[in-house]
């Protein structure tokens, strides 16, 4: 315990968490949040994505976005890219790192893109390539890899099975995520920790989802399983497209306060994070979904938050 | 892994999580909860306390629920007592199990009591004679067990030593509270792996809120440390008194689905839950916080939930 335990923390809410939005958020403001964000200790930010307008309409603006970035020294500034005319554009926009995904599920691969599994590794392992040819640096993240709403649970080695084929062709950091939030802590350890052993060059990154209120609890099983880098958004931002009311991503500020809790340093100010969740509902004009947001930080030193004027558990005197 | 493993959950809702509903409930809609929360497995509900109703006047109708009960065979109705008083009101309501509580933080004793943590040991002490005396049974909650608002962190040992007067006194069931959410999953770990060691013996029971977003993480922390009961509260019914607006205990239906999820079985009805869950959002007129009852179970043959019209992650053409 003398040596200090880090986490790494990457910000995916202008990304994953806008897109599910139904109301367009103005340019300036998701450049405001992005901005904001970036003053929190954060050093890796998805900031859009470069997929089709007609597929997400949200994110229309990636070029926009991209052009009015105000970079901070140490930050990443990252877009998801779908495709290979995705990653074109981003390489126009300047993006110097972007990510890209694979679905784990033949069944969801072919009813969702009318693709099998293998015609969509051909997509990342060619993603891969044109990335090293521009200079850009690219991750992978394997959706559904806790289990498929669509196929339901996948075929033992599935997922470690891609995870060696993206390996194989250059990725050398891969995020496992639990799309629609079936993940289960023993589940999230024992596959987490075949991945490390079986794959230890390879950055882990968890990306847990709170749809079945888990999220920070996987995240806490994959940190146990040696996992260090974590996908998480900004107050919860983000959604379930199979559930539809559910809560998406594991927030930004829950997940740095469990850490830093713990005494494991994610470099993240908390109350910036605060500030940052707050200045996000007001703009949405809704509550969201960061738990620490509402309640404040743990006072260790004591005098925290409000003392009530009646108490939890009365016992003295009368009844 | 061959042998099974168990869990028992004790049902805290209709006390710990009707105490904090500002309007009154109607006895007959609490009636019509606990009996359907006794429909779904659970063995143990906290059915309501008998405090002085000038403390909570949610539940002055303690009487009334008592006698209202339509006692199912295998389920244990429970009553909160504060105090002697409170106890003697439960005995003659024909209750047979009690619970009470003391807080570990000697400056939230003063504060809101105004007795030191010793005056308040012995309250329960003597309520533990008193029970005995009467044929009921009795445990014990140590509320802040993990941190407290006014104090801040609580010194070393302190909870274990606390722990070792009550079991001196005769409880064997002791839990310890998370009552204000500052509990992180490391810190439960270590305490209950503390507490198992010098007194494997007692029943030790996890009570853990959701304030901050750990709460499932802790409960799973605490299952890993050895601890096998637990006391939730269906539709995560409850709240913070020193943060207002901030989540209570931890979700039944939640917990029950991640230990259902992990293989550990808890004897419990998820679907029956989720429908309870419903009936008090019904009621109550607003949503609660379980997150399964809004995504629903995990479907593990395939098949769940609605498949999106629009993919979450676009990869074909385009662009």
């Amino acid at each position: 315990m003398s040596q200090v335990e880090l986490v790494r923390i990457r910000e995916v809410g202008p990304r994953d968490g806008f897109q599910n939005e139904p109301d367009q958020i103005p340019t300036a403001v998701k450049l405001e949040v992005i901005e904001a964000l970036s003053n929190t200790g954060l050093d890796w930010i998805e900031t859009t994505s470069f997929v089709h307008p007609k597929w997400v309409p949200q994110l229309a603006d990636a070029e926009q976005v991209c052009a009015g970035l105000r970079h901070r020294e140490g930050v990443t500034y990252v877009s998801f890219v779908p495709n290979q005319a995705g990653l074109n554009r981003a390489s126009n926009a300047g993006i110097r790192e972007v990510t890209c995904a694979i679905t784990a599920s033949d069944a969801l691969n072919v009813r969702n893109f009318n693709r099998d599994t293998a015609a969509m590794l051909e997509n990342v392992m060619a993603l891969h390539g044109l990335a090293r040819d521009k200079g850009i640096r690219i991750s992978v993240t394997i959706g559904t890899a806790f289990g498929c709403p669509v196929e339901g649970d996948l075929p033992p080695g599935r997922v470690l099975d891609l995870a060696r084929l993206l390996h194989g062709a250059g990725f050398d950091e891969i995020g496992l995520g639990d799309t629609t939030g079936v993940a289960n802590p023993r589940q999230v350890r024992d596959i987490f920790r075949d991945a490390l052993r079986e794959l230890p060059d390879v950055t882990w990154v968890g990306h847990f989802h709170e749809t079945r209120g888990t999220g920070v609890a996987n995240v806490v099983a994959a940190f146990d399983a040696g996992v260090r880098t974590f996908d998480t958004s900004i107050a919860g931002l983000g959604g379930c497209p199979f559930a539809p009311g559910a809560l998406g991503n594991v927030s930004t500020e829950d997940v740095a306060n469990v850490f830093e809790e713990m005494g494991v340093s994610t470099g993240l100010n908390i109350d910036g994070l605060i500030a940052v969740s707050r200045m996000i509902e007001k703009h949405l004009g809704r509550r969201l979904y960061g738990r620490v947001s509402r309640a404040g930080r743990v006072a260790h030193g004591g005098g925290e938050g409000q003392v009530a004027a009646t108490p939890p558990e009365p016992i003295p005197d009368g009844a």
